[in-house]
């Protein structure tokens, strides 16, 4: 990856080195994702410090120099032999860590790789369509039968033996009435008609993250074109410029109409790539805009408590014309 | 549970309104887990700020109030309204949710239930022990054959099948070489002799964590041995009012005495709970003090780059008399 971006990026916000905590971010910059505490100090080239535990491995696969990390004392002697004025930290790092690189520096919050990894490369979206074509094929072997978390095992199981490194997130199979709870961990219970499942493979370090909900009666049906419905309204909407809030916006603007707005219990979509849910949100609340090459969801939802829920997700590239990168049809039905 | 305790640390740390947004934290104040964004505002009483998303849930879980959590602004305006002037947030709160949270009020580290969550109740310890016993009856089942993910899926499902509400952490599974990377992740690789499993349940909540490795050579059973009495010393060291660090020291020296001290890469165990790694860290730069009723990890492990690994893992509850929670023979040895 081109680094002068990010010295670019430090000269305008005045930062002279930033360090970067979050794996996701220390993967994009080295290419080694860290089991262990690590972090990627950067003043002018990106050096990893790896724990000892690490050190084998990173060595190994890192694409810029590693070292051992072996204090907080040690990095702040660092910054300090080299006259550090401001130092920049991710906002996910902890308040407990910041405490530990205090100095005589002033800190700052900077997302500069955060909001570079919104934008994708070519291979980046590759890697993205490998995960989702790996958690597509799994699905279509699934054989719907037994507890929920036996289903959910199931789709774990293809997704590897498909060639996932792993669960992208922890797999969602609600059925019955646990369908009305959007975020439910699958259960004990037999799987029943209308099934939702939310589930996605990585690949490479890329995710996927898709939903699809069966559903057996009429008013399912119903409910279902709505959320159809509004998902294609907002996709139709998705171009670069665009503000991630007025998609958010158009979506629920439907289920409104249909009389449904306070069964749409979260937001629309997020960004996806090295995280699961990145930048940007696809909100009410975001003040984010749509960049040509963002990956994001859409995922309208309509939930009645104690009933049913039905969501269907896609994942989309933002282009002038929005590519769909999801293959699956809408309406695939999982049968009991 | 006994919120007196925490107004009576609030009082002391002259802090009148604290903030929970650690999931562990939640639970352990009001029995319920969040899937999303959740806190716990305590000002003399505590009271949930659940997702609408998670509200249904909630409601019927939580043991404190629930209210539905819209926003930071509105949270902000109560703590205008009851004139706080002291917050404090956990260390593990990112810098982004404090920044969030800036208000007329100075805003200090708390980490008060996570100090209370170190020292378990006898129900506690009861779930932590379920939890073991799952771990261990679902290895006892184990059929060591096929590629390394397959083992740990394998491990995965024996546990749900016998009540673990899901693992603990991502089951490691590493065989041959590999067994000398302390955090490897399962690979394509098939299992092969010199196993290294690092599994753990989860119960009600709560975590097990346990280690065993498996050996064919007669080098790596000597090492394993070394292991072992380190371990013993260890577990034997360890009493109310000892030093973390100390429990640390005494199972170092033993490996550095047989020379193998830049083989134990790193640190000798930590707490569990409803995190499975958490307060205390048994380590050299601890500065923990060991007490009555903490459960914690003693896990010893001698590393060569390229060659093998040695780990065992056991589960100690602090007493005087410490009690070996896990029951797991030390050499309880996975055939190929």
């Amino acid at each position: 990856m081109d680094f002068d971006i990010i010295n670019h990026k430090m000269e305008l916000e005045n930062i002279q080195t930033l360090l970067f905590l979050k794996n996701e971010n220390i993967a994009y910059l080295s290419g080694f994702s860290p089991s262990s505490f690590s972090m990627v100090l950067f003043t002018e080239e990106p050096i990893l410090f790896a724990s000892k535990m690490d050190l084998e491995e990173a060595n190994i696969i890192s694409k810029i120099p590693v070292e051992e990390f072996k204090s907080f004392k040690e990095i702040k002697t660092l910054l300090k032999k080299d006259g550090i004025k401001t130092v920049g930290l991710e906002s996910s790092v902890s308040l407990g860590t910041c405490k530990n690189l205090r100095g005589d520096w002033k800190i700052v919050i900077s997302d500069t790789v955060n909001q570079l990894r919104m934008i994708k490369t070519p291979q980046e979206v590759k890697y993205i369509e490998k995960a989702i074509s790996i958690a597509e094929i799994s699905i279509k072997s699934l054989k719907l039968q037994g507890k929920e978390w036996e289903v959910a095992n199931q789709i774990n199981h293809h997704m590897k033996s498909n060639g996932s490194q792993k669960e992208a997130f922890d797999t969602i199979v609600a059925s019955g009435t646990r369908s009305s709870l959007p975020h439910a961990e699958p259960s004990e219970n037999k799987v029943e008609d209308n099934v939702l499942i939310d589930w996605g493979a990585k690949w490479n370090g890329y995710c996927s993250d898709c939903t699809r909900t069966s559903v057996s009666t009429e008013k399912q049906e119903e409910i279902r074109e709505i959320v159809l419905e509004s998902q294609k309204a907002g996709i139709n909407a998705i171009a670069p410029g665009v503000l991630a809030s007025e998609v958010d916006k158009i979506v629920r603007d439907v289920i409104f109409d249909y009389g449904y707005g306070k069964n749409f219990i979260h937001s629309t979509g997020h960004g996806v790539g090295l995280e699961v849910h990145e930048e940007p949100s696809l909100s009410l609340k975001s003040d984010s805009k749509l960049e040509k090459n963002m990956v994001v969801t859409v995922e309208p939802g309509i939930y009645f408590e104690g009933e049913f829920g039905v969501r269907i997700e896609d994942m989309v590239l933002v282009k002038k014309n929005p590519k769909i990168l999801t293959k699956l049809p809408s309406k695939f039905n999982f049968e009991c």
